[in-house]
């Protein structure tokens, strides 16, 4: 019977170490990180009770959420965890500001089942959980495994999450910085190393097919292929390629410093703005 | 009587502006916007069916989408208008990829209903259509009027909505960079001009109140106030508060490329990992 931990142990000087993802609580990647970072400190899952994947940064304003206690059991005993009726954000969210005695040390999203490399970083729930971390001053991480397989064996990823979170945990994180780690789908002994990455310009050739319900209506559902623009070598898809987990720096300033200066040179008086008419 | 526009002026050479927003097709902004930029274009707009706040880069991928015709009256007559059942990133990729003829020269994001400066930029689903169209390799920017009032004037906001579309549809953007225009909540004639800026550090010091649901079951409902961080005076915040609209160019490489070479420097070998213990 898996039981509910009802107790969190908040000694001082023992690491608090929350985890999320976007899979959902029940998730086997989730499973798989907690057994990982055993013994590093105090586990605390914050997970949305339901898969949230491709949410992106979305958080909860207008409608309330439920943080109902689960049954989440570790390698050592059951963990303390509760599933949020909200997004990986608001997860990271609420464990922080409200459901935790306190502010965790480390905040951990994943294990994801899937890459987040590239621009896809933009749209991951995975990343988002940490990145809302980050806006909070707490040293996070993201984790993917690059792989679809509903089987995939976590074994490796788990070691680098381990890593990673002892590096972390060692030497701190600057502020407003967070880490986004892939591990590429091969087994433990096969995986060359670590690199340390920049996103890849990359792109989803994507299709919208057009159906037709029963009623002959139409519906759109995307797909598309993943397409790698950027032939530079030290890329996160370039190092997953060649079987290193990449660790990619990341930050949530979206502004394009390069650009500031060419575009205050732009006329922007309004009154050079030219008058409505109704042709061109 | 409100008329559904069936047809689309593609001419070349003419461009074709597509706009949408997070406040739903219906939602005054989006009105103000059409009529602001009548005559620089051909307009067509897509927008979500429902309000879509804070769904920051959501996209929609485990469900199929609906585009309903939608009858949209702009100054001149019937918009061509679709209503989709998805997120602003959803709008942006299905009409830029499907439902227009061909892809258009323009993707305006607003005109938002609240400020979407600072750190709120990741939360937004306003940028996000923008942020989507700069991805699919499309000029673009958002822009928001700082006002919460329900009643507000989008009067200047539509000034300086066509004077940016003019500015880009002229002079271009470089690849992957689009703007985040933010329009102070005052009368045209107090509006002191333009600023280009960088988004400012700030942070929403959040309260989850604890609530009880009538069978006394615990609720959380998000709320707080935003507290700016940065003293800075080439911030978004710094130009809205002195009565200027901010203009920032943002992109979406998140990479934090100051930190590559410092976590290049940690000890990444999987074997300098500590085993696992059950204690500390």
């Amino acid at each position: 019977m898996v039981r509910t931990a009802t107790t969190l142990d908040v000694r001082p000087n023992r690491p608090l170490i929350l985890l999320s993802n976007d899979d959902g609580v029940d998730a086997n990647g989730l499973a798989a990180l907690a057994a990982a970072l055993q013994g590093l400190g105090t586990i605390a899952v914050v997970a949305p009770v339901q898969e949230q994947s491709a949410v992106g940064h979305a958080i909860t304003v207008h409608n309330p959420m439920r943080a109902h206690p689960w049954a989440f059991e570790g390698p050592d005993g059951p963990i303390w965890a509760r599933a949020v009726t909200g997004t990986p954000a608001d997860c990271v969210k609420l464990a922080a500001q409200k459901l935790l005695p306190r502010k965790p040390d480390l905040v951990v999203s994943g294990i994801n089942h899937g890459p987040n490399a590239a621009i896809n970083v933009i749209y991951s729930g995975t990343v988002s959980a940490a990145t809302e971390a980050a806006i909070l001053g707490i040293p996070s991480f993201a984790i993917s495994h690059c792989s679809w397989d509903s089987e995939v064996d976590f074994e490796a990823a788990g070691h680098y999450a381990r890593l990673v979170a002892e590096r972390i945990l060692g030497h701190g994180l600057p502020t407003g910085v967070l880490l986004n780690v892939n591990v590429p789908d091969l087994a433990m002994e096969h995986i060359r190393g670590v690199e340390v990455t920049r996103q890849a310009r990359a792109r989803w050739e994507e299709e919208f097919e057009e159906r037709r319900d029963p009623f002959n209506r139409p519906y759109y559902w995307l797909g598309g292929r993943f397409v790698n623009l950027d032939d530079g070598h030290d890329t996160d898809l370039h190092a997953i390629d060649r079987g290193y987990v990449s660790i990619t720096p990341i930050h949530y300033d979206l502004t394009a410093y390069d650009h500031i200066s060419r575009i205050e040179g732009w006329d922007w008086r309004l009154e050079s703005s030219k008058p409505v008419t109704s042709e061109l």
